[in-house]
């Protein structure tokens, strides 16, 4: 069973040699099995189990991920695994990179991405003691969540508090796991410390509309990465007492949306950060958490105290657009801060890179999940939810994204989305087209440097 | 007043000007004064004070620290300063730089060196209430504590137990504080942690006169610092419930001495250190103190789990004689670990430099201190000394220290040597002398290897 043919995350990249956009007849699935679980089951008396899934049939743009309809046998669970009915899927950064082919650790498509979700167990298998049909429960896999139902372990699965949705359910694990582990793992937060958190609210009112042409790079810059873990950590921070938040924020106004727990905020839009950080504190900060990488990896560290900590958990400066640009990635690239220890040494501070995809701990996640949920339970962190798209809508989810409209966390829905059903995200949707089109104009810009660059 | 010639360790680089070997008379030393202190203090109601100090008079081998007897004017406290009578000095591995040129924070000779001290308070400056005169106290300066009195700011004193030693309260602060601030503020060890720590304990048995002559390379390269850090760094670790420690340790036989807290010893003379660990954890390391850098730094890089900290904290494996090694600087420099984010990411690792040196944070320091003193009353930690000479000794002591005799920490004595005296230290006398032999051999080895790198 292939990962984009499987109800299940357990994606091996040698079983990725099924051609795309073919799904096969379910005898086929049941083909691959092994013999032994064959025995037991004659074909004969195979139940069936069709499902929507998402699969990425190549890498490029927003066309490249498919929804289809499998149909194979019902899956036999292995002692330990649990069937899951999804209910709600999370949208990372992480799965944008994969589309576009810049996630070395995802197998070659055909494949089904998604590293978390929620939904409704339906099945258990032997030696499952802590989990029963009908538990609603959060899913934190290693992939292949993009389907309607999926096969994991049952310590990959959590108990969803009653009052959670879940579409919260969904929004919770890959933010908040990455979130709390750099905080508190890596970084270690301790009352009094400040932090820097890029991203760390978002501002309302969109700025698409009053950029002028020769801002669009600024607007590209500005626009970075919306929610997700920078939202989490300022909540996280604010379970510590007397901790300093300094959040970056792009947008034009300054009511803040899901602004929890920033103590100084900064539009980075329109001020230097560095400058207006050190207005604040001269000596800088104790921890830094930064997505962006490149410049701001340099701009991070050299903001440090001594003993501070810079974690490093992305490179989204290498992203511009919904395909990849060569460019971008190489100054990026370029510029990113690299370190000898004798360089470290008399400076004092600390430099930690984090790949939650890497995390295979998991006692580590485990116990995360579970003081994440214990935090939920007193109210103390809520994921701030963007919008929700149907598995048929999700180029829009994508291009949501893409283009950092999003604030907060974007969901998909596997279920079908009804005829009459009006669209359950957009709040702004006249801003939203200028966005977009400012985008088209930005997309044209990065053509043109991407062959320029084949050029050279 | 220059370094060399006031009993204080407010060294700055500009007042380096005074010829060395010419202690100048009181007046001169006055002269220097701003002249509002001295309108207070006319010339001929002066009181002189006579001193011995230790003085680094150029860069280069062991006779470039000479002993001086200064003769100056009373020294006037500024509000908040102490005078402390020194008792006891620590020898540090940073000394041995400095003396060799190898420290770019040391002011240029003339200048006394000494981070670390213990004595009796003499006079307190205006604004002065948690000292008074009488008080036995631990010194941690920036320097220049090598000399029989010293002008401190009180903050930087520190009430001895009266259980404690001046011995003892000379070596307690700087391989503590760098040992407490690298495992608790940096690495942040908690129960069910794992940590290596090179040179955690040290075997008894002294191997010089074993070694033959083609073996005095691996000899210089088992001998790497003995105590200091790495035994106060597993003291600590023994303050935390379940930590595992990797001990690495040199010396022929597995009697240990001063073995506090190392859960695994590891003879790395005879055993890959690496190896081993692996064969005991295949998963490596939570963290790793690393003192040595070059290639072990990347070794302690690669046995660091996911999540796990790697804090190098010096390079001794530049240092293999009393002068500057230019080749094995160089490759030092060339096997260092050099990491950039994009390769820290996927690892979920940290690395950290330590210096301390450059920590300024006073409230951090003093934080620090109490809370060692507070284990030191516990019982709980306990600084193991190794030898002690007086100020006319210092070639001796320093000569110990490069040649990895101690096992623990050396302490200078300002005090004179009574003619009568016999040596407080070299407990294994002819051991020594066929020691100094083969580093005599391994002198000539170097020499040779300088003259060779320079002709190319």
């Amino acid at each position: 069973m292939s990962g984009e043919e499987a109800p299940t995350q357990q994606q091996q990249p040698e079983q990725q040699e099924k051609k795309p956009d073919e799904p096969p007849p379910a005898a086929a699935a049941a083909a691959d099995a092994p013999q032994e679980e064959r025995s037991a089951a004659p074909a004969a008396e195979e139940k069936t189990l069709s499902f929507r899934a998402l699969v990425l049939t190549g890498h490029g743009g927003y066309d490249k991920v498919k929804l289809q309809v499998k149909t194979q046998s019902e899956p036999r669970l292995q002692p330990g695994e649990v069937l899951v009915r999804v209910k709600a899927c999370g949208l990372n950064f992480g799965e944008l990179l994969g589309r576009m082919g810049m996630d070395e650790m995802l197998p070659s498509p055909p494949v089904t991405m998604g590293m978390e979700g929620s939904g409704v167990i339906e099945a258990v298998g032997e030696d499952v003691k802590e989990r029963k049909v009908g538990d609603r429960v959060i899913v934190l896999s290693l992939g292949g969540m993009w389907q309607e139902v999926v096969v994991v372990s049952a310590s990959r699965t959590f108990p969803m508090p009653e009052q959670m949705s879940f579409e919260e359910g969904a929004a919770l694990s890959v933010n908040y796991v990455s979130a709390y582990l750099m905080l508190f793992e890596m970084a270690n937060v301790r009352p009094g410390k400040s932090v820097l958190i890029h991203m760390a609210a978002v501002l309302s009112g969109r700025v698409a509309c009053m950029i002028q042409p020769h801002e669009t790079r600024v607007m590209r810059r500005a626009e970075r990465i919306t929610g997700g873990v920078g939202i989490a950590a300022s909540q996280l921070c604010q379970t510590v007492q007397d901790v300093t938040v300094f959040g970056t924020a792009s947008g034009s106004k300054h009511e803040t949306i899901a602004q929890g727990g920033v103590t100084h905020l900064i539009d980075y839009r329109t001020k230097d950060y560095v400058a207006e950080i050190r207005k604040i504190s001269p000596k800088g900060v104790d921890i830094v958490l930064d997505p962006l990488g490149g410049s701001d990896s340099q701009k991070g560290f050299s903001l440090l105290k001594p003993l501070g900590t810079l974690v490093v958990y992305g490179a989204t400066n290498s992203v511009t657009g919904p395909k990849k640009n060569l460019l971008a990635i190489a100054k990026t690239w370029y510029n990113q801060l690299s370190l000898n220890t004798l360089k470290l040494m008399p400076a004092n501070k600390a430099v930690c890179g984090f790949y939650l995809g890497h995390i295979v701990n998991e006692e580590l996640v485990s116990r995360t999940m579970f003081k994440l949920l214990e935090l939920y339970g007193q109210g103390k962190i809520k994921p701030h939810i963007d919008s929700c798209y149907h598995f048929e809508e999700v180029a829009d989810a994508m291009r949501r994204m893409h283009e950092r409209l999003n604030i907060g966390k974007v969901i998909l829905l596997p279920e079908a989305k009804k005829e009459e059903e009006k669209p359950k995200s957009d709040p702004e949707p006249v801003e939203n087209v200028e966005k977009t089109e400012a985008a088209v104009e930005e997309k044209k810009e990065e053509a043109a440097e991407e062959v320029k660059e084949e050029k050279d």
